[in-house]
């Protein structure tokens, strides 16, 4: 029984290889998280302890990945420009990212939640991938998302406050803060409740930031978005080299924080996000 | 703090609409599952109904989708050429289905292998999307998948009597088979260890498929093929239609069987699969 | 000097293969031609006259072309579902055919203009490819483009008469037409002109259409729609088929006429058109 | 007569927007031109200049290209990375470029050939466009070009040499030169025929440059490349900033040369390449 007879339909495959020399993120979300799993409001601590715990396990298992940014139940990682996996497939990184992910967050969903099992249908992610091609494109969507982080939370919080400590209903608290400013959400806060939004958690406030870990580098000592920017093609490495950085990488702690990742102080004192170069690893205490 | 400043980076994402009108196949494949469980050779009956169960909670899901057809560790799923789901967004349907089919996989693995618990890396798989303009395509990847199936599992189960049953090493039995065609790997069986491969499972021979069942239709009294070429734009049904279509879909059995998909005779008694019309849901029995 | 240090930007070059097994459709438009050359109105015979002759000279050099129409400054070509020229690489497809139009529009303007020498900026066209599934697809998308032209024709054919017979200014014209149905712009020509939209030259009311000839079938004796859409997969021809099959195409005249194209005779009685396989070339007279 | 019924269609045209923030090349290349119009051997001067006439015009009917280079029967015109134009549809840039680029040709055809009148089939051109993220890149892709005008120039050059002068056939020049280095090839024309190739006009060893003349600039005073790199999204300027650039492009020059577009100075020089910015517009003389 010869297969070529239906052999023919491999080529209805159409090629997905994404620009090269361009920045790769990937971005998931939640398929209607909201109101699903009873998460507490505004933010549910376990829930995005989960959501990090599954997206450092992604960065774990792809070292290809250099960073990667988290909010509410989105997640974006960034591939390095010069990064050449799957020859840039689009289908094939966005699929393995979300697989992988989904995989991390049902299989820990019991560690977060224990006294909530998981029921059907179970949690899922779809993604999407996008190129940017300069360092200031990467870092403005980096921006963007947190930009986004602070105004829901700074607007959840307030939303909820009315709700659960100034007894209002949804339509009510929706009414009042239509058309309000940033200062006004901190005032009400504030004057109604005695909330100072300055003392939410971090994590709420900024979102999550996932990366490899190694020593902090005096700003100002690298131009390294410039240096990324010029670079213009594949780097070609030694075995060697290579070899190196993979077991230097390898060594690096992955870890969760919430940073601010607009200010240049984020970047300028960890080049290895940008270069791809990993740095120095830290001593472990 | 205006958002507007990092809004553009959105414009960057660039569509991935498939072609309206055709037939969206959607593959995924697991990443480095050969050799990384332990599964039984030739054939891991646990994990093949691992598979399947994610399959059919893929397909029960997403009614979307018409059928599905698995071997090994992938599985394609269908959506009908009508379908409008996610705008056709390639992305949205790959992630999607690879998700959900991941998030059972993971879920149920303790139901299939209750002594081996999952460790990390955890199974991951990814997925690509195929575009098939006629019914005759589409029939043609159903049997270039079912043929693919035939001729893999005839080898490895001669391949596999020869190492566990002939006590060959895997490259006697490699060089061995070089150059053998089918009847005489059937032979090799038959007279070397008395097996007849027609006895094998019919879950190793011809894989599984997963659909909606509903009551088969005799035969010769429906060309639904040429029916389901000759639509040539999304299907306009009342809303009365729409909700009685869903009730049907929800109410009928999503089941898995192996059976040849490459005949006919398949797909003529199963209407529904090609003309996207639910069919009598059958007694329960 | 090495060349190889810059040709890793070939790299860069994506692929825009067109999916196998479609109907393909190229429609270029003329670039800014409303206004621009003082073209009679409502309708001028030299300038379709024109575009006629770069169509028909376009259907000869592209023998892969099975069917062509035009209507006002637009043209559309269509290349058989089983067509693999160029790959089906869409870009060359569409430059192609834009470019040999532009050559034989300006080479041969003069023919048609003699009194109007050209002038910069020259007559110039844009293109795009679209890919069609089924032949209803295909013969939908050439009757929207018939049905168009009826619908510009009536209505441009009333507000000039309204114009040059009625002596008003356009915008007075356009508001009298605002709301008018067909009937209304019938019964407003003949009423105040005594002018029959039926007289009006079938070029203006239905377009043109560009086809190899051969000799008309009777209508009922072949189904080329449903044997086309069953086709599933390239035709191997033998290189004598090909050779005689280049043959016939090479002889048949290619002809332009003035033809509903949205009922079925028209394809019926010509089914090289959706077949692809030359007919009997007319004895000629 | 309702449209609507057909108008559905219009829904399976695809987007091709390029990626923004890029550098996009359109290349154009003759079609069949080599052997077709008996042009003279190795380079014939009048077919290069047509060349440069139809490129020179299609620069001064599109003012978004900023940059042109053309060898042999080729030409790539570069919109800048900022450009919107048709926004960023890759089918409408390759075709309006291609489009204009052959009625220039086809029209000035006679100016530079008038003994030898066009005939059928005329020439064409096809096209594709890519996208580069960086300044090198896009230099890099320029380079790339203009080495592989040297490369088949010098040996072209002594090809020909060996044959008009030499009495070789193709088939013993072919074989003479092969595996010869850049110096054999000078050192053959120099000992042969006493022909210094460094003698040879700039036109056919450097290829033809096309851009607007503005008066030239001390290298080293401004920063373009990297200024270029840094720019992130569509630069937004005022009307007014618009309408004086506008001018400006439109006063200025658009040349043809021939010269080293491979080293920094060009470039340096010329800073309005790769910024936008129109430059000052040299006193006409």
């Amino acid at each position: 029984m010869a297969n070529s007879r239906f052999e023919y339909v491999k080529a209805f495959e159409q090629t997905d290889n994404l620009l090269p020399n361009t920045w790769v993120v990937v971005r998931i979300d939640g398929r209607g998280f909201t109101n699903k799993y009873n998460f507490e409001k505004p933010n549910d601590r376990r829930a995005l302890d989960l959501m990090n715990a599954a997206a450092k396990a992604v960065v774990t298992d792809l070292p290809d990945i250099t960073i990667g940014y988290g909010v509410s139940d989105e997640y974006s990682f960034v591939f390095h420009k010069t990064c050449t996996l799957f020859e840039r497939r689009a289908s094939k990184l966005v699929s393995t990212i979300v697989s992988t992910f989904t995989a991390y967050y049902v299989h820990l969903w019991s560690t977060y939640f224990p006294q909530t099992p998981l029921s059907t249908p179970l949690p899922s992610f779809d993604g999407r991938a996008v190129c940017y091609p300069s360092v200031q494109n990467l870092r403005d969507y980096m921006s963007w998302r947190q930009v986004d982080c602070h105004i829901n939370n700074l607007y959840n919080t307030t939303f909820w406050s009315l709700i659960q400590l100034g007894g209002m209903s949804a339509t009510e608290a929706e009414k009042f803060l239509a058309g309000t400013l940033s200062a006004d959400k901190n005032e009400i806060m504030f004057s109604k409740f005695h909330l100072n939004y300055n003392n939410e958690p971090e994590i709420f406030k900024k979102g999550s930031v996932v990366f490899r870990d190694y020593e902090l580098v005096e700003p100002g000592t690298h131009n390294v978005a410039e240096a990324a920017d010029d670079l213009a093609e594949p780097v070609k490495q030694s075995k060697t080299q290579e070899e190196g950085d993979r077991k230097r990488r390898a060594k690096a702690r992955v870890m969760v924080d919430h940073l601010d990742i607009i200010k240049d102080d984020f970047w300028d004192r960890r080049p290895w996000l940008l270069s791809n170069k990993p740095g120095k690893v830290p001593k472990q205490t």
